[in-house]
């Protein structure tokens, strides 16, 4: 299944959370769910350490690649967040004050230090646009196809509805899963053919091994008609095998 | 925290599992926990569709920047596993079947139909030196700096084990956790001295936001010394603000 460009998404994973193996990203599978919603199919995932020129090549090449980029992480307010400053530097922006998020912030926090690490977090790029933070109103932002998220998964997923209108839809991708109760081996040679017959649909097989191993099917297709015949074929496939 | 180039390494998740958002990745975590122990820094991670050119790219890119390459997935029975083949195109080397890997297989069904699907599975690039798979008997495989294990976690984790002796180890990366119970913007400042202090000691900031909201530090060091001072001091700057 191919998507035209302006339905194309990559996501970028900044920071050394992941990639040290202390954490498992969830935020790749939040995004990813409410994109495929959207009709818009994540086509890379990216995870990397906060270095600047890291960050800026890695947007600066999934933004030519695909409609929208999102990015998570580095935009807290300690020594370790650069993204935003890297950002700035892909749009040749300069890294400043957001007077909105400025005050939004300087409001929540009127009753305690407004310290400069707090500060920080409304440093943006000169013309970014603001993803409202429902949860501690330290702002998201975007830039053209380029939108910037926290990496905390409770506060991404409150930020991610304040996109939806932002995003443009196409056709939502549907999916069904049949668990085969069937090794996946077993499988194999009827799945092919199936796939060869409808082109607009992807078989994805995915093996469990459990004390009783099977394969668990996942079509995913923007036809609904298609779907449904190519669905009635890998049943009647497994009932074939069975 | 750099590391020299023959301390680091890539991982490549191949296959629409992930970027669907059907399912959050595991294996990134327990090769990049255990690669940590070795001494060896994950610098990137990728996740990819199962297209034999974009698998081909990103292996190409990755094998020249990083000393290792993981790629996670794609070897299975069915059609969509396509990333022995594109492996093969990697290294110019014919896709054939290898003769142990072919025999392993063919010991394992011998009482069952030793199918098309079943035998794929012993299909790589022709000078590929086998990774032993203790579970399923399906094996993984390498060709120089690439490494290609299975997508299943379960298995994946039975075979790392193998793999111990034929990667090199760097010094351990040592690794400190430090809840402060504190807001992350509360630390930021002090955090920065600290950080510039000890260059050698990466200092990490994560923040959780539950009832009582605080943040986690992370160090990381393969200086054993410097990490144990750099905790000091950052013990030291909680409890002078608490």
């Amino acid at each position: 299944m191919e998507f035209k460009k302006e339905f194309t998404a990559g996501i970028i994973i900044i920071g050394n959370e992941i990639l040290s193996g202390r954490t498992v990203d969830k935020n790749t599978s939040f995004i990813a769910s409410w994109l495929n919603e959207k009709g818009i199919s994540v086509e890379e995932v990216r995870a990397i350490p906060d270095k600047e020129q890291v960050i800026i090549d890695a947007v600066n090449e999934l933004r030519n690649k695909f409609a929208y980029v999102f990015t998570t992480g580095g935009i807290g307010p300690t020594h370790d967040d650069i993204t935003s400053q890297s950002i700035s530097k892909v749009f040749n922006q300069k890294y400043q004050y957001h007077p909105d998020a400025y005050k939004l912030l300087e409001e929540y926090y009127k009753n305690q230090d407004f310290n400069e690490g707090r500060k920080k977090m409304a440093k943006m790029p000169e013309y970014a646009k603001l993803i409202p933070n429902p949860k501690t109103f330290a702002a998201g932002f975007y830039v053209e196809n380029v939108f910037v998220l926290p990496g905390v998964p409770s506060i991404l997923q409150v930020m991610i509805p304040y996109l939806d209108k932002i995003i443009k839809n196409g056709k939502k991708i549907l999916s069904i899963s049949i668990d085969s109760k069937l090794r996946e081996s077993l499988l194999a040679e009827g799945l092919a053919d199936i796939q060869k017959k409808y082109k607009n649909v992807d078989i994805g097989s995915y093996p469990y091994f459990t004390d009783k191993p099977g394969t668990v099917l996942v079509l995913r297709s923007i036809d609904e008609v298609n779907i449904k015949h190519c669905s009635n074929d890998v049943n009647d496939l497994i009932d074939r095998l069975n």
